[in-house]
């Protein structure tokens, strides 16, 4: 291993190996939360031209002046139904329940009504050229909705990444079988990738965009996935100044794809994975490379303590006095500290902890 | 149409018509997002007995008390690697770089190591029994990691909804097609439904957890849509006092599943989804009930106006002061106002509205 990096040095060599990905084409019905490649702009008006906002009788409000209680006025109408297109002349609709029905092409009225009621006008939603989503949208129901209303079938978006996951380390004493596994798979899933999972000696083979290798980062002699990266290109960090993940190293294959070696230990895997390959992985798909948890800044109830030179995650409860209060070190418990706290904070290289009543920033895993 | 019913009614309506579905057990690996169904124990302590917390040399610590720099101190030794079960008769791991192997089995110290040092006691991450993950979680990563680490292949969820949706209305004048379909889906998808699409004739057959009609909600002679329901069982409420969103209904099929009528024009569609049918699929599912958005207290930098007697929603841009100005009633402009809105606002039934300066709370698209 080379001398631990800081995190903003990781950080750096990871944005530097992760451009967003090529623009495809999708199905727009399949497009959920994909990222826009390019601004989307209204070809035409929407709507292209006047339309029934409502069910009831289109008139032509300039007829119905004289309309009273007591002088109830005879129209010509056509009956209307809500999306309709306006018939020629009529600029109004009047509710069903506001006329009176007779025969088929005229409506009695009993009151006058204002030119435009009841229409929706050509260009109210959006004017031709108008911006409807711009690049880098990360697409929501209603973005889908008006583009669809907007007549696309098909939206350009950043490319998904394939992820490719290896796992490399030997599982533990008394451990039932891989853990890391089925973790990565839900985190990666979540940062919309799409995940493939092979051996160590198919890790480094071209058709990924990115490969995650599990385990088998430390130094001892079992500890292989730094030499076969090496082997397979290069090895650019080996051992990151953070607690838990010190073992984690970034490299890439000789056609150039990234590597992120994350130790096996499944809380220090879970860790690597949020902090570097989660943002690797949601910077390839177009996404927020920020860590996908909402950040407020609350006050410790206690002392969290935390090695100088090295990063220091820690799992943190509310108190109910609103306080925020340190569960434990995630180096030392793992993983139950994680699934039942409310959130997290990442004590920096330069910071020996901080005593209580210290204004931290909290990560919170529930963000309502 | 009943006389429009409020929200709250509206929402007691959803809320009594979808409990949560029964319990399926899932592989591990695929139940990332998915609602546990009951709470995960420990049935073992977690190490289930001591391993080494790093790659090292195993000893005996007391063996090593008169170890010094003058005094280097040769010790019997097992190498061994994170994870692995600690050997008989040795209690602390030194680290590679900390000792120097003689032989095969003998290590050579010049200092004194701590009992426990590099060990991850049995236990330390959870006694059995302890509790790991409550039943209602919604599987994070973090929660996999830890199920798997406690031995679990599989886990035991909620299943997800069977979502039908039936566009029954007609396609606007000037709309290149159905924009609602690929609208719902996506959402249905965010809210961890599974879509089945099909005709009118066949929306009220068994097999659906819940069912959506699309358009066709109006007064018209062209609305079919709650009378089709009605013949196929009944419509409780039809009208909500929402706008947009009025014309929606919602009753049952004779064998009871849940039916929601949604307006067809797409920004009322997709309220009367987000407000009463996403809210349905969540539940079923065992999710938060709740908008996906969070919620925090802003102050109106203009007036916002609403009908007394209609809950109205209102899209919202943040302002650089820091106040929260409306861009539309989204019942007038529709889905380009929510597409580029920060967020919504829902003046409720009882007021007309907001003079500047007044505090609401604001639904966030956008939640960092």
């Amino acid at each position: 291993m080379t001398a631990p990096v800081h995190i903003a040095q990781a950080l750096a060599w990871v944005d530097a190996a992760t451009p967003r990905l090529e623009t495809e084409e999708v199905a727009l019905r399949d497009a959920s939360e994909r990222v826009l490649a390019e601004d989307i702009r209204a070809a035409a008006p929407i709507p292209p031209h006047d339309r029934a906002a409502l069910d009831g009788f289109a008139v032509s409000a300039s007829d119905s002046i004289s309309a009273g209680i007591y002088s109830p006025l005879s129209l010509p109408t056509i009956a209307v139904a809500a999306g309709d297109a306006m018939p020629e002349g009529m600029d109004t609709v009047v509710p069903l329940d506001r006329g009176l029905l007779e025969g088929d092409d005229r409506v009695l009225l009993v009151e006058a009504v204002a030119a435009g009621d009841g229409v929706e006008r050509q260009g109210t939603a959006a004017d031709a050229g108008d911006l409807l989503a711009a690049a880098w949208t990360r697409l929501a129901p209603r973005h889908i909705g008006l583009l669809a209303v907007a007549g696309l079938t098909r939206a350009p978006v950043a490319r998904r990444p394939r992820v490719r996951i290896t796992i490399a380390g030997s599982v533990r004493s008394g451990d039932a079988g891989d853990s890391d596994g089925p973790m990565l798979r839900a985190a990666v899933t979540r940062d919309g990738g799409i995940i493939a999972e092979t051996v160590l000696a198919d890790a480094f083979a071209a058709g990924a965009d990115i490969i995650l290798v599990v385990g088998g980062t430390g130094p001892g002699r079992a500890d292989v996935a730094a030499a076969a990266l090496a082997a397979a290109g290069e090895v650019a960090i080996h051992g990151i100044a953070l607690r838990p993940g010190e073992t984690a190293g970034f490299g890439r294959i000789a056609a150039g794809t990234p590597v992120l070696l994350l130790p096996g230990a499944p809380h220090a895997c879970l860790w690597t994975y949020e902090l570097f390959a989660g943002r690797a992985i949601r910077r390839l798909a177009g996404r927020d490379p920020c860590l996908p948890y909402r950040k407020i800044e609350m006050t410790t109830a206690r002392k969290i303590v935390s090695a100088i030179g090295m990063a220091e995650i820690w799992a943190v409860h509310y108190r109910p006095d609103g306080l925020v209060e340190p569960i434990a070190s995630l180096a030392e418990i793992g993983l139950p500290a994680a699934a039942e706290a409310a959130g997290f904070v990442i004590v920096p290289e330069a910071s020996e902890g901080y005593p209580p009543g210290t204004a931290v920033t909290v990560y919170l895993y529930d963000d309502r």
